[in-house]
């Protein structure tokens, strides 16, 4: 037995620093992250995974707490994953963890990763599912994937969700701002959060007037619900609804929106496993700091740069 | 001559149709448009660009609109570029466009651009970067790049620009949110917009003390600018706090930040042709739509079937 596999059989039994490993391993796509991945992929399935998204301010975080608590309640294992912007150049710091740990991180059955930093190669979106997939694998019950910014790749990330929970506050609603962040069309259940702040009724108004324009090709009414994550106010109704919208969309037929995250996640990989091989290509890393060079001074573009490290 | 040569030129020569037709080569990765941006990268370098982010219902547009109009009454040429994201699977709406165009859009020395579809092949980021170069080299002297998102590529892109500017508004600060969005390492210039309403002076001394936490590399202070852009309050000193920055970094040694940004580039350019070179051979396109099937069924998993493609 080579220490891979028993890594593999620790994590399908649940062992919380054995699915911390394999989670570091698909983040930095160490060797034996792709034999993992095959051995994960077919014991996944189970867990309901849920994607939680809003602007930045909405209270996410208490929410998501709030909800992983109650789940808890319920007896089941919670896998939380904390998607993190970073910057490219830098790193960027993490505060979120350490905070979160002092409320949840005690139990072991709640299992809290934030997914930070996306490496030259991309992919931060491909190691968060690959992570949503290894604690689906490892037998938690509810996997909640809480993203921090509202971008295209939270976006995407949030859309490979069974059930996505686009979080808002009151007062926003009234800018078209919020509307263009393309966050609307990906809810299937709102949530409003803060719901004890003045314009409460103005924005779930406001908000019933764009999900009326919106047209989903499954027909389904994104229920809108109302909380006040600080006090433990309306978890209970947020937890009804995702299960409801969870039990519509087990119904349906949903082949072709798994098809389309199939899609879009070979794409991600392929792309990543490409550049990959590039890259450890002898010479390329020397090349690739000399040409950026040149770039920096002018005396090259990005185009021909490229042709040159692909002759 | 062939007529992309002369496209070139009338780019050079700054007709917007041009310039409008050389973005969308470059957006949908056309034929050519690896030889166009061949010759429009020797002549870029005049422009300012100015990077605007921020969470959504900031009120960025508005005080992005104003900037502009204020470039104008300089009788300077503006480029205004917005990076909208949408939906992968879908596509999403774009309503920026339509109402921005019925304030500044008649006027024949603003170009405004929407940057909204990300393709198959990735590349948001890398087209958006083009088209600032485009704009450059057409001889537009400031080229605005405003981001909808916060998320990951947007803080990537406003990295690339020579000034970038986070604006905020009263009563978010106090939220830790706005910290691990990640967008506060990267302003150079910091705005408090809709200065007119409750908690300004409490937004600012908690963003002068998260400033203060912060140490750049370059030892620059970020300046504060307190602005209501519907009124057209505080858009001289936004214009003032973003020139001092430009100046300040011309005289410092931004080679090495110049470097990072051209290494970044070349990787998501290279990132996109490796991609784009396995998706043309014969074939391809049709197993990938049998391998998402399968994926979808789950008799495969993605990485089996990257190395089917690959093989």
């Amino acid at each position: 037995m080579s220490s891979e596999q028993s890594l593999t059989e620790r994590l399908l039994n649940g062992e919380p620093r054995a699915v911390a490993r394999a989670i570091t391993k698909v983040e930095s796509g160490a060797n034996g992250a792709a034999a993992l991945m095959k051995e994960v992929f077919p014991r996944t399935g189970n867990a309901l995974v849920i994607g939680v998204t809003g602007s930045p301010g909405a209270g996410k975080s208490s929410l998501v707490d709030k909800l992983a608590l109650f789940y808890r309640e319920g007896g089941e294992r919670i896998g939380i994953i904390c998607v993190d912007p970073s910057s490219p150049f830098s790193g960027g710091a993490i505060l979120g963890d350490r905070i979160r740990m002092q409320t949840l991180g005690l139990d072991k059955n709640v299992f809290i990763r934030s997914m930070a930093t996306r490496g030259n190669l991309g992919g931060l979106a491909r190691a968060t599912v690959d992570a949503v997939a290894i604690l689906d694998a490892a037998g938690f019950e509810k996997v909640i994937v809480e993203t921090v910014g509202v971008g295209q790749d939270e976006v995407e990330i949030v859309k490979t969700a069974d059930v996505s929970v686009v979080v808002l506050v009151p007062g926003m609603g009234d800018d078209i701002q919020a509307i263009k962040a393309g966050i609307m069309e990906i809810g299937d259940v709102f949530v409003i959060n803060k719901a004890d702040r003045e314009g409460v009724l103005r924005t779930e108004k406001e908000l019933e007037a764009l999900l009326s324009l919106a047209h989903r090709p499954d027909f389904w009414n994104s229920p809108i619900v109302k909380t006040v994550a600080t006090e433990n106010r309306g978890i209970e109704d947020l937890a009804k609804a995702i299960e409801s919208y969870y039990e519509f969309q087990r119904k349906g037929e949903n082949l072709e929106r798994r098809k389309a995250i199939a899609k879009w996640r070979l794409l991600e990989l392929l792309q990543e496993k490409l550049l990959a091989d590039v890259l450890n290509r002898n010479g390329t890393s020397e090349k690739l700091e000399r040409l950026a060079q040149e770039i920096a001074e002018k005396r090259n573009n990005p185009y021909s740069a490229v042709e040159e490290i692909l002759k």
